[in-house]
């Protein structure tokens, strides 16, 4: 029987400002990404959210990301080796604040936004991030783009590592996200974008844009909580999924 | 044998920013007070700071503060009794976040500045902080104001207190420290503020502003590394107490 | 015939955050009350709702407060003078870099928040902050709490000052705002709270709490734009005050 | 006689932090670039700075950088065009918020750090940058790299433009300069340093890293205050170039 995790960007709200429909999304995901207040949150929030997922039984991973709230961490940043090692280490270490505080585990780190999209290309970028997170836990699971150079340093240096997988986007044959620049990036018809996830799962391969099948590897698909729109395409995949007997289940019993 | 420890702030340089004496002053204190990234210091700073304590074995405590880099977290500021709580969680779990990665013991925490000050005087507050630092992790010694509600707030809780003296600083006859803001506040005369230290230490007392003797208990005094006079100082004080036969050790040998 | 401003805190949006209805509500008020990015806000915030003010034709102020974004600059500081006049002139000059770009006016200064409130009952603050208004440009109206010491400030400086009413808080005899934490502090009866304000207008008095009645000058009167229904209750004030032959002007017109 | 502009950061400390030599190299430069508080500085110091820039009787202008205090603006943040004319225009309009209490003007403005350098070679982000200078006052005079995308940018939108070139810093044959990471970026002999300035203000051109000599033009030039070292060096070029006789002047007097 095959099995997937899904997972979630959670805890997103900063102050007054509140984003994302979590204690909806949570309902179907198996796993979630909790900001670490460097690209979202505050210490607040971050305590609330770690409650609400051990309330509704998911594995908890952290979410570092670049220390830009104004640009929600999406904008490039040209940090060091030794800044991304410490400042992932600081995220980290600050969700296990809350997470040992209510006794519940510290699963996976997923780095966020402009930090996961570098690191998929950049080697040592990932490197650094990897042995930030190695040297804290090297239980620590590391999900990071499928195939991409964050999962290979992390295999590297010893990291359990989970692929992650997009529904809506189309991936180019190098098994790298096509540009949301280009036309035909994102996926909008959601029985294709299911159907294709399927496919990575059952069949471990993709149809890239240019049309070739390449091989992709699904340990985990990510889904969006930001909206009415993304709060119903997670409750259609999850059922999905259901009906062709995958199972969704936390990376930790998916690897 | 009489004990002490002597504690010192450590770690608040900021990016380009330098500040203290950190290398020099380490050599002379038994713990030393590791800011967090709230009013100073950053992920980088802190993975050398925890590097330079484990280096010269000494005990390592977090450093909590108010979010105000800008004011170098000195300036009150009135926050909820949950953001207390979330931000004590914050701050330590990224400090613990290098100190496991280094594989050395993270023992004490001790409020900083403005928050130190309010918590000494704030029973709630003081409760909040402490329930922080319990929940983590009801080991960890709370280091405060000698007397104060903050050590007060940490013995109800359950958590191990150290009392903290101060050698320049007057006292008033409720065993709180005088306002710099009025006259006297600070013992200038070195002999004089190492002698009421003696005092504290061995007779369990200090001459308040007025003249009359109190009662005081002294854990902990702490000196500075801020610049070539506290550094002097910090070197004297230790020679002193050593010619005294004060042995100097960490808070858990004194406790 | 009876005039009077209605004013809006606007532009209170952060990067991916949105926050306020600012479109709809800018219809219907005289004066807006624009967010620097201390306290809410961002500089690609500012240029759009600037040039929202400027295609509404409404009158532009500034609204400068704490540097808390995570608190929304809600909560108490304590900040020196020198800083708090620092801070005004930073946030209108940097509001103004705007205004000069499109050619409008900065007409006024309304403090926000915890910064609002302190500076109404501490006179040294509203000095300070009257001072930087003052020195950058002597023309620009102060908006203030009726008859608090802010308003006391700024005459005594030399600026043009306008007295804020609330439609929806209750008074105690000093005329100043009950406090949220008392019962009664907030009217939630909106046909009271509209009959109050044109009470305020056109008979210059209020009923306290306590049921007596006191002198209040309403040059000014503060609604929210920050849900729907606070949008509503605008909509129906600006209808009550054209009914009751009351002009909505913008300050300077009013004074 | 040739004329020429000596220009120096100014006003980098933060808070409690305290960075430059401030009021010492003031005495020997002829024009500033003030910090505005997002790459360093704050309004207190803001202040200050511009009083003191005012009491030395230099030419001021704005040194706006990317809002990245942990890096000090030293690093490449991927902005986009609209964020970088909004962020331009907030911390002009800052800066100019001191300026015009003092009633001093704000003169010039140069980009600090990675802004400076990305602009430097990035047309579209120069333009962003220059039409944010136009914007808020078109008689401002830019200060950007000689002749770089920047100069190039600002010339075509119609801003008065000031050459800056570097007296410790080697040359490619296209005019950029050479990295710091290749050997040879910076000329360490100081009278080597002074000679090429002395040849570039009155030769106008620059023998390049390759040995070739190309043209290049030298309206100001860029000396540091950070230590006694570069304390020593601005001292010795305004020495050195009083002895050439070429005057220092202020950009508005070179152009």
């Amino acid at each position: 029987m095959y099995r997937v995790d899904l997972n979630c960007d959670l805890g997103e709200s900063f102050g007054r400002y509140k984003l994302g429909l979590d204690e909806e999304v949570i309902k179907y995901v198996s796993s979630v990404n909790i900001a670490c207040a460097f690209h979202a949150s505050d210490p607040v929030v971050m305590e609330k959210t770690v409650a609400l997922a051990k309330g509704n039984n998911v594995s908890i991973g952290a979410h570092p990301g670049f220390l830009d709230l104004m640009g929600f961490g999406r904008r490039n940043m040209d940090i060091s080796l030794e800044e991304a090692k410490a400042y992932t280490k600081y995220q980290i270490g600050a969700l296990y604040g809350f997470c040992k505080s209510k006794n519940v585990k510290l699963n996976h780190v997923k780095p966020h936004g402009a930090l996961y999209n570098m690191a998929a290309k950049d080697y040592s970028l990932a490197k650094a991030i990897c042995e930030g997170i190695y040297e804290f836990d090297k239980k620590i699971i590391l999900l990071g783009l499928s195939g991409s150079e964050l999962v290979r340093a992390g295999e590297e240096i010893g990291l359990k590592c989970a692929n992650e997988v997009f529904a809506d986007r189309a991936y180019e044959e190098d098994g790298s996200l096509v540009s949301r620049k280009k036309e035909g990036a994102v996926i909008t018809d959601e029985e294709e974008a299911m159907n294709r996830v399927i496919d990575m799962i059952t069949k471990k391969q993709v149809k890239t844009i240019s049309g070739k099948k390449i091989y992709i590897k699904a340990d985990s698909i990510c889904v969006h909580g930001d909206g009415i729109k993304a709060l119903e395409f997670v409750k259609k995949i999850n059922k999905k999924l259901k009906e062709e007997n995958i199972e969704i289940k936390p990376l930790s019993q998916v690897l």
